[in-house]
């Protein structure tokens, strides 16, 4: 029976096994919203679902969640008021394990069958996903439809395929045989059985929580493990959605819904994190967010194997340019892009204090600075478009380190400011500030500042600018930088410097392609080489440890 | 010049990647020490090379290292007197970071030829090898020749391999293309790179130094990390040897040698591992020993990844069998073979009160208990085999726990003795204890109690003694565990139920095959899924997490 969704979709499977070996550009999931491919009334029935969930209990019948909690408010005004189960931790765990047997015993083709099938699911109308999307993390709604929902799905894929790939390496049974003697001869048959760690908490983000999420998600469910999910207070809703999905394709097909729960917090405080953290029974916990709560597990849960995803300081550094248009039309777009809420948009920009070469020509540092302020004013003196690439502010707190962080020193080049959202007049709309600073001024732009903020720093020379650059990923971790110079050398030594400090380098990207965007099946998402993180989407070191290989061995 | 070695080697490393995938029967490295084979002169000349180490310096030229110091003992009574570089750590770190960056910047054929050839160059004369091995760790011989030559270098080719095969799953450049409008396409070539975590330390046994100490050291150096080696005070030679030979192929191939390094202990205390170990810039550590100091590596030094095999406690389950001379002569020599000193050696031998089933009679428990003291006794009659059998005792800290040990409780079956080695007099010689407990009896035997002791203990029912197999491998971690039945049933449950607690089982062993033996390409040593250890010797999660893939983009 579940043989058959692994065989509805193994030419997805291959496809994604073809594309994380070849590094090519490749998808199933169409990221354009459009009625042609996803129905002419996909757009509306999606915003109807997502409306009707507002101000009721998310219904997921689990075990030990009689009482539910209300948490998030949309960064566009709106008040969400959907009320979340908070478990009782004991009485869920236990249903969960109660679930686990026949899931670890299914054949790796029944499993990773049902997480394609969750998948597809999840896949054939991202409608009522990219409003959650939009109106927990405050982006735009086509990001919010595009890296919530087909881009969440390829990383989702993605992750299953490596779940394949490693579990199906070693053979299920092998015969071993071995002349011991002059006439003697050992014949072993060997049984080899995937043994999951158990359960896996699933700490999602308030950004990006189905990307960040389903990688872990999904590796953990196809490698036989439970997951208990825990969305953060302010982005509930998009995992809800993909747990309630899960566990109507596992009740479809006669597997125990609850390998899977959802758990949630309430606004009233009394977390549930560090109690779900801390339990023996979790074997596995996938984290995604700020660097402090970070360490607070890798330092409290040495029970579970941990993967994380903190913080970081992502640089860009300008030596030289062909086009300066091209090159700060893009560098304005990728921090203005999401409000410098992406945990890959830059925040620190090195220029040498003599300026940039541009073609045949030089231009003076301050001329260089003020080509990346013109590109964001540009970029944001359509208001209309200006609220659709800046989305919105997913919280409070975001503003006030902002405002902070300009007060503590820097010389202004472009202030923040508030902009109104035509739709949602609530919405928690701001531009970038861009602050200028000396490189001795480490205390300032050496440390994430997370949201619109950035930091353009007076360096001696491009060398010193990439050391910088490198500097800040080898001591605070960095997801990205980018590069721009037309000096063949300089920009392999960059590659090699940054590239030694962990992090990926984008070099002379213009056009429509960012420092930002990370392609699932080819760019390996934080490299797990520096303090940003020790994991990386994907590879097969996210997945193998997921799950042990246990042999018996029986003569023949 | 180094691709050369690759493909002189290419065959062996093609042999290691079939059988890793097969789980078949396969060495390229001859386990019968030979004249025919190896040499005539071989087995005289290893024994040569390895007299003329005795009471000397053992030279290395390593920087840092003017003092050396003598550490080792024969357990069979010899002084060895040889005197190891104990290095100002400052500054072998110093050489060894210096020497890393061409290694690290080598293509993966380059590497991985390299270590094939330090393979090849250590399987050509395994004999001093096999008397260095024999004179630290107390093995016989013939042990000594087999499980630290050519079954050592097995485990270490099989690193090499799993290294490879990782190293290479990812292309090294990609073109990534994708439309992103109705007229642009946007063109990236993508170059993965290899970045290896920087330092590894590798803390060897004093049992299995090679056995147990090569994976890691051949996973570290193929992907492109430096190695300091650290060996057991007990057994320095053997890994010295091999460290010796790592850095002559080096240097013949223009790498700079310090790539790998020795630091020894002195005997005069002041040991260096902890300072090794909490060193920032280690980023990897293979640790092989008790679990009190596992532990404290797990807890202090997070910075690093660490890899540990630990203690366990190993059982065995006599439901049933066919014929019992076959079975307990088979269990007599698993207890025997070394003195209980492998870490894959039974310990506890689980058996209903009831007796055991025989065929279509039935036997009692205690003619069953006596039956594996009859087992252990015949075997031990010759003294000239006994010794084989036995080795010696490593060191004399082991003699005083297993006394300890039975002095605590348990009724005595049979006594540890003390046994004359004709060859060497002042050999450590001691037959195993068998203590006979009850269940109920935890304090006793759900205890690592490491050589020659074994606890039979006496059940309530066959399915009382899985469980309470299975209850040792989760609470205090289990290698190995045997299961006897002729019930396909209870065989059944046993094998769920003790991979279930991340033990490798067993079943129904007779003739020249052993619960003890773990074979490369084939069986998993240590499941990383109880106390017993973190990784498994070997399998894609021992060597993934040693390097990381960071990329970079560059628009075509």
């Amino acid at each position: 029976m579940s043989h058959t969704l692994y065989q509805k979709h193994e030419k997805t499977l291959k496809g994604a096994l073809e594309a994380i070996s070849t590094r090519a550009c490749w998808s199933p999931f169409p990221e354009v919203p459009s009625g042609k491919i996803y129905g002419e009334t996909a757009r509306g029935d999606g915003f109807a679902a997502f409306e009707a969930r507002i101000g009721k209990a998310f219904e997921l019948a689990q075990p030990g969640a009689d009482r539910t909690e209300k948490t998030e408010n949309s960064p566009f005004g709106q008040d969400l008021g959907i009320r979340y189960p908070k478990p009782d931790l004991d009485e869920l765990f236990g249903a969960v394990h109660r679930a686990l047997k026949p899931w670890r015993n299914a054949a790796v083709e029944t499993r990773v069958g049902i997480c394609l099938e969750i998948l597809d699911r999840l896949g054939r109308n991202p409608f009522e996903m990219a409003n959650a999307i939009m109106h927990t993390t405050g982006q735009s709604f086509m990001m919010a439809f595009q890296a919530g929902g087909p881009h969440a799905l390829d990383r989702g894929l993605e992750a299953v395929a490596y779940a394949y790939a490693e579990m199906t390496r070693c053979p299920r049974e092998a015969t071993w045989e071995k002349r011991v003697g002059k006439t003697e001869t050992v014949r072993l048959q060997k049984s080899f059985r995937i043994v999951p760690r158990g359960i896996a908490a699933l700490l999602g983000c308030s950004t990006f929580p189905t990307w960040n999420g389903y990688p872990g998600l999904f590796a953990s469910l196809a490698t036989g493990n439970g997951v208990v999910v825990k969305p953060h207070d302010g982005a509930v809703l998009p995992l809800a959605l993909a747990v309630e999905t899960a566990r109507t394709v596992l009740e479809e097909n006669d597997f125990d819904p609850n390998v899977i729960a959802l758990a949630a917090n309430g606004i009233d405080g009394s977390p549930i994190t560090k109690e779900l953290v801390t339990r023996a029974d979790v074997g596995i916990i996938d984290y995604t967010g700020g660097s402090a709560f970070g360490e607070w597990i890798e330092t409290n849960c040495r029970h579970a194997r941990v993967y994380a995803e903190k913080a970081g300081v992502n640089s860009v550094v300008i030596d030289s340019v062909e086009d300066l248009k091209a090159a700060t039309g893009n560098i304005g777009f990728s921090v203005c892009l999401y409000s410098g809420q992406m945990c890959t948009s830059p925040q620190n920009i090195f220029l040498a204090k003599d300026g940039i070469r541009v073609g045949d020509d030089r231009i003076g540092f301050d001329d260089a600075a003020a080509a990346i302020v013109g590109a964001v004013n540009w970029l944001l003196s359509d208001p209309a478009r200006a609220v659709e690439v800046l989305g919105a502010i997913q919280n409070e707190g975001t503003l006030t380190r902002l405002d902070r962080a300009v007060v503590e020193g820097g010389a202004v080049l472009r202030a923040s400011e508030s902009m109104a959202h035509e739709k949602f007049p609530g919405a928690r709309v701001r531009s970038p500030a861009i602050l200028q600073v000396d490189a001795d001024q480490k205390a300032l732009y050496m440390r994430e500042v997370f949201g619109p903020i950035v930091y353009i720093i007076k360096t001696e020379s491009s060398a010193q600018s990439v050391a910088l650059a490198a500097e800040a990923a080898r001591e605070h971790g960095a997801i990205t930088s980018a590069v721009y110079s037309t000096d063949a050398e300089l920009l392999r030594d960059a590659q090699e410097t940054l590239t030694d400090a962990g992090v990926p380098v984008s070099c002379n990207l213009t056009g429509q392609i960012f420092v930002n965007q990370a392609a699932a099946f080819s760019d390996f998402h934080v490299s797990g080489a520096n303090p940003a993180g020790n994991a990386t989407l994907c590879d097969a070191a996210f997945v193998v440890d997921r799950f042990r290989i246990v042999h018996t061995r029986v003569p023949v």
